[in-house]
């Protein structure tokens, strides 16, 4: 197995920075005419993995529409893995799991080991309980060939109180925000290893519409890491704005679309991959 | 259904603060002779509930141990659920799950709704994304007759920074930490609502040997809400400590162990868990 970086390298490489979302919402299993149960977001699931194959390099599945239906659901969320690992895809299972210690090496466990029925490409992890605590969770990603992104700062207008309030650090001696903190945490990972050519094993998740000098995550903040930019699409930002929005990170980019792509339906969602996609492989050569 | 804060006022009053953690570590459930895998965690599950019933009031099952192993995870998680219900203990699901919108609404489909296979009575909640984005997973909550732990000051040392970061907010004029922030953005749930002679629905994650005056969680903020208190047992605090750590809150703590317990072995859990309990007890009355 190649590194994540490599791997994620070469997806963005082939098909651009298009993210496709597998959010198997109530309403759009019903616009889809599918069952809203495990067996309706397993066949919604595996007709977007069907979609996307090809046409796009990543897909990430939203696990909460899945979990919604217990052990059930879990197994679609494993068929529809399985499938969009199978398919070449690089999947990033968006769970934002986090916890402290053997808790998070359990999570580990599910998430980014081979031959874990959740196996995934990476996941998502929330660092409410400072990203330090994730350090053995990174480890274990970079060990066995995995990736990972941390929230850091998304664009929902509740977040920012939290995720631009002040760390008070007389170390440090100065006014780092908690974005800010949470991307310093995770760069040694990428740092430590020699991921000549490719990108870290470990980035960071920040809305495509934040504000981000106000949240303190400069371009130097983001070096190295990959960039899991939701925001994109129905929420706001269009592929031809990634440059601007993004400046030197832009090409480590992924852009995740979600209902702006499922809205198209089982007959044009195909199309409408293909479409999204040329967008953005469009402003990067502009 | 009576309200959650009320179901929990009663067990706290029949069987005193103590709550036990359901964490089948895979070192444990060799100590305990079980296998490593789901049919193993379900088994653990399953005699700690039984020894649990009728000693102490309340279970935390750790979500990550039986997520490790997928979908059969989940199945088993789903009968130890049903159990510890079936057996009137009141049960906090310990997933700390966090997102927004109707994401979020998949994980209060998932633990806080009737009839769902991983229903519990409550499940932990981690506000990473602004703990207002939690504001239609609480009134869901509050709507079922469920509960919700939200995360705000934790006693692993990495979570300091982040937990301590003063919230920059002209309007509000003063410097609360990001905890203090946690806790008046829920607030509004337990003031809103008349439970009167309970407790309110939603409360707080504030471990045990948390400095409280350095993140700013005063008795004041902890006024109302019920508080989920980890870090007893073999992570420090002694039942005895109790009255002194949380002051006024002391009556509405929930101190969870796990250790401390699950370390007794499957001959020795229930004495253990009577044994535990009844020192809480004795530390309320003196």
């Amino acid at each position: 197995m190649t590194a994540f970086g490599t791997r994620l390298r070469a997806a963005l490489d082939a098909h651009g920075p298009l993210c496709v979302g597998i959010d198997p919402h109530e309403h759009l299993l019903t616009e889809w005419g599918v069952d809203v149960s495990a067996a309706g977001v397993r066949e919604f699931g595996l007709r977007v993995v069907e979609a996307a194959s090809g046409r796009a390099g990543v897909v990430k599945p939203q696990v909460a529409f899945f979990e919604r239906f217990g052990s059930a659901g879990f197994a679609a969320l494993e068929d529809v893995l399985s499938a969009a690992r199978g398919a070449g895809l690089v999947v990033i299972a968006d769970a934002k799991r986090g916890d402290i210690g053997t808790t998070m090496d359990g999570y580990a466990a599910a998430w980014l080991t081979a031959g874990s029925p959740l196996e995934a490409d990476a996941v998502t992890l929330s660092p409410y309980l400072g990203a330090d605590s994730l350090r053995a969770t990174l480890t274990t990603a970079v060990r066995h060939d995995k990736g990972a992104f941390v929230l850091a700062a998304t664009s929902n207008p509740e977040a920012f109180a939290l995720q631009s309030a002040q760390v008070v650090d007389v170390a440090a001696g100065d006014g780092q925000t908690v974005a800010e903190r949470v991307a310093r945490d995770i760069a040694w990972v990428n740092g430590s290893a020699a991921f000549a050519g490719g990108l870290g094993p470990v980035g960071l998740v920040v809305g495509a519409t934040v504000d981000r000098a106000a949240v303190g995550l400069s371009d130097e903040a983001l070096r190295g890491a990959p960039i899991l930019a939701p925001g994109f699409g129905a929420q706001g930002a269009a592929p031809e704005d990634l440059p601007a929005l993004f400046g030197a990170a832009a090409s480590h980019v992924v852009a995740s679309e979600s209902r702006s792509i499922l809205s198209a339906g089982p007959a044009d969602i195909a199309a409408r991959i293909a479409e999204r996609a040329e967008l953005y492989r469009e402003a990067l050569r502009g």
